[in-house]
């Protein structure tokens, strides 16, 4: 950490700064400049998280050093963590291509986009059975219903299924019936929800905010991992910004930046990000060429009833000419799946 | 419901989507441009939202007329709310002054801030137990045992006591020591825990979310009052865009703009909202001058000590200033408290 | 300037930096950390703004200490500037009430709301003679003939003009007519218009750009200052997020953040920020509780057929009423007009 | 134009508004709905724009229906345009490969980066001669000195060159060097430059501004085409967010999106969307997948000595890198170069 000192700090306000850097078992180095005085706090500076600093009297501003995540760091774990989700591998090489429908609805529609899916090449089942919906009049979900419709789709397909749980309070339900737990958007600083998929054993998919920083993500990821469960995998699904012509901005350098800052694998979702059929391919292609670990598409036989989402579900045939355009990227990419 | 037909569309296309229309209980109305044929939906277009009629064969977008929430709105109930909060009104000409530290600490510390600020003019005493923490190795709150001083302080002073639930499970516990329920910003759609407040008899203050437009914040209330809590109180408290010098855009306009919308009261966080001491007390006023029914101050004795959020914590006597001076314009408001 | 370097740099690496900073005139303070080592540039750092710190190998990025602007810092001047508009002052205690239309459009049109916003308090009158539109084929505006135009209404109402000029080569004829030149927000960064007006006599009104942060803003007026102009006047009109409701987000909390880093008097523009009619009386308000020098109002007598930004215009007596509810707050905050 | 009515509209409102439509040569469609009547304008809803029909007593809001663009749409031409920049075309399959540094500082480091760039396969010189700078004091561009050298450069290469104009009386002079007249992304919307740039011969590189609209950045191409030059290129280069660990957003989305609503070739800039040497060559691969008619990427041979942008420059050898990393991609998408 480096504390800059205003240009009229007294020197007693430099000793007090200092004091307390050495009651938290810091060293402070001491820099005089011709404009301004900058103390420099050696050691750990995490310690400091919680102190502050800017709120000391003659503390122009203070400026922090190390990242302030850990267990996710490239500097803890250099090389790129590798996650099973049942018998797939999502990372270090290995490509997850999950699809499936925005909600669980019935059986005969799941059951038929979950074998047309895997006929095309998906090796991921995604489907929500507990949906966040921003209206309290929308279609919210078939509950522990549609978690059963997906655990029966798994036995039909062998595609392991990743979900969404919404609440510290579902999640040993849903992990009962899901190979993997997807953390919404809405929810990635649903701090309690964090600790909670932590203290379990699924792997978790987690999605990055509307408004999260790249490090601020990293920083949810690690409240899982700092709770005991390492497989953790990063989606990116576009950020809001002013932009309305699409959904969200699908921030793809996002896929680079945290896999420089971070050994976790990173999946993409064009449908979410785009919010236009038209769109989900290309940026899918897009997404394989900036590196990323897996994409997640939306895809429903029937679009136009669809209780959620239709307006960016692929058919089942478009999801198919996708994957087909995806295979020559994936091979210069070098991705197994 | 206004749906647009691109250029090209079909008279099978049009009458395919009319038919889906007159399904749900529509009225279609067509309209035949120079460019475009237009149908619009008569009638509670309300049914529509789940329907993805822009995945429709030949359609270009659709538009929605009326807003998508009911019970907050205006036309459902003209005259402003007033919400009660012990023997406090918020609302309708009522003034709510929260104040208090960002995170419980200890006895001493919560009791001589309670005085004080009560003293200086403060209602409601506002305190976190349990604190959101972008870090999972910064101080997460005292929990219950924060509460408890809460409740001894409500006793001391008198001031009824506001302060966080973040998960479905704490709502039973929280409601039992404190008066009024505050749903965090990174909480605002959390839906599950807007329906478990909503299910409550508490009254709920309910932060606007750092990336949530004014309407997904009314959404987000609109989810509790649709679970039969009408007692709910809006907290603007500053969205994220690309300024840094301030913490967060305090989006001051939105006071106003929610009111028109919607009979719910609306205060301000002024503190949250730019992160620095130095901006707070000027930011009150203007909030009140933007016609805010209340606002709601960080305190801290010894802000250099604070848990949490120490750099934008205001001293009692700073507090103490700031109320003086916003005394004027709550007079030529109107505003009792 | 404080330069991180990474973990694995190279000693090579720190003293082929530091002999660069010598180059550069700076002394170098190395700073070895447990985990980083430091290098602190002493002296003026604003010799490296041009110097690619981050390219130098073993450097993990670098810290600017102190701001890039000089001439418009409070460190630099720290009483704040009255800027002069003809016999009009703003800033030190001296407010600046600008009103008038959007466009200039026609002798009958413009006198009368001049008259009509004189009578009502108004002390400046705008309107634009050069338009900067979104699209090519709406009204561009009169041009000359709408200087002329202006000029009149300033002989017969002595209200000085405030009106805008788009590029380099109008900067002599706007001169001519106006007493105050305004930068649209889409110009603060087309730096040759900057070095213009820097050169010329006129005083400017600076709009911030849609996207600026407070910082970019200062240092737009710092290329006017630059330049031997230093009456400037800095202009919030709001930025640009993702909320819809509102044109803009109008960041009242950059008035005081403006005026604590720099000298520079600042006005509000509601109308422009917010772009709807109900809510430009009560932001006005508001911007005067922020510790606004000024305002600036968009009135036509008939918005229906204005040729640009009806929407947002206030009719005379809506302005009238809008200055009356104004006057409590201009006396509270202690200013002169 | 759809115009939604208040609920409590009145009949005289309605006939009024309807009145003001045929007054502008428009067919009025009343549909009367149960909460709400909408009236539909039928023909050229283009002589609206200057219409401020929300101010109209009784109007809730209008919505456009078609696009405000016309020679830039799909529409107006479905098949995609190719521009010629000398020999070399970009759009319908060719492919633009500018690079350069960027700025021109002397011969030296022009003609090598210009011989290194061409022997790697670029086909367009990139490089600014007169620079906008965000601050006063730093290096401002060569200015004419700066033209010369990229035309000698050209002479040498054959590469044509592609530089930027900053201001309408530097029109006709940068055209005498240039082959091509980049606008860059802080002047986007200076009409202005746009309108001379649009009245002159050279082909339009036209940046994306930092916080405009895919639409409003088609509506300053559609100024460029409205002054009779159809030569423009659009160049996607990262919008500002929240984000900052990358210098800007890269919102690769918008290169389809662009392009389903425009004929105009589209390139991307990996560059200054990043600002990190590191993510370039990714993020330039992601742009071919994602459809890009050409990337522009910024080489330096010292950057660590270059006057400007030295962070994000590429060495010449990692230039060469990034473009065999291309090849492959560019064989799937199609592309000659």
């Amino acid at each position: 950490m480096i504390i800059v000192m205003r240009k009229e700090a007294t020197e007693a306000q430099i000793n007090h700064l200092v004091e307390k850097l050495k009651e938290k078992g810091l060293t402070a180095h001491i820099s005089r400049g011709t404009e301004r005085t900058i103390v420099g706090a050696i050691g750990d500076e995490r310690v400091l998280q919680a102190v502050p600093l800017e709120a000391f009297p003659g503390v122009e501003k203070s400026v922090q050093i190390l990242q302030p995540f850990k267990l996710v760091s490239r500097e803890f774990k250099p090389e790129p963590s590798v996650v099973s989700v049942g018998p797939v591998k999502i990372g270090g090489g290995h490509f997850g291509l999950l699809a499936g429908p925005c909600s669980v609805e019935d059986w005969e529609s799941l059951r038929e986009t979950a074998l047309k899916i895997k006929a095309s090449g998906a090796n991921l089942l995604r489907g929500g059975a507990f949906k966040p919906r921003t209206s309290p009049y929308a279609f919210q979900g078939l509950g522990e219903e549609g978690l059963k419709l997906l655990a029966r789709a798994r036995e039909e397909t062998g595609l392991p299924v990743v979900t969404e749980v919404m609440n510290v309070n579902q999640v040993e339900l849903v992990s009962r019936y899901a190979d993997m737990l997807q953390i919404g958007a809405r929810n990635m600083q649903n701090f309690d929800l964090l600790k909670a998929v932590g203290q379990g054993t699924k792997p978790v998919l987690l999605k990055r905010g509307l408004s999260a920083t790249i490090k601020e993500w990293l920083m949810s990821a690690e409240y899982i991992l700092s709770q005991g469960n390492y497989d953790v995998v990063l989606c990116e699904r576009g950020i809001r910004t002013f932009e309305t012509y699409t959904r969200n901005t699908l921030d793809l350098a996002a896929v680079p930046a945290a896999k420089e800052l971070s050994h976790l694998p990173v999946v993409v979702d064009p449908s979410h990000a785009t919010g236009r059929r038209s769109l989900v391919g290309v940026m899918a292609r897009a997404a394989v060429a900036a590196g990323a670990d897996g994409i997640s598409i939306e895809v429903h036989p029937h679009p136009e009833d669809a209780l959620s989402d239709g307006d960016q579900s692929l058919l089942p045939e478009e999801f198919d000419q996708t994957v087909k355009a995806l295979e020559p990227l994936l091979r210069i990419e070098g991705k197994k799946w």
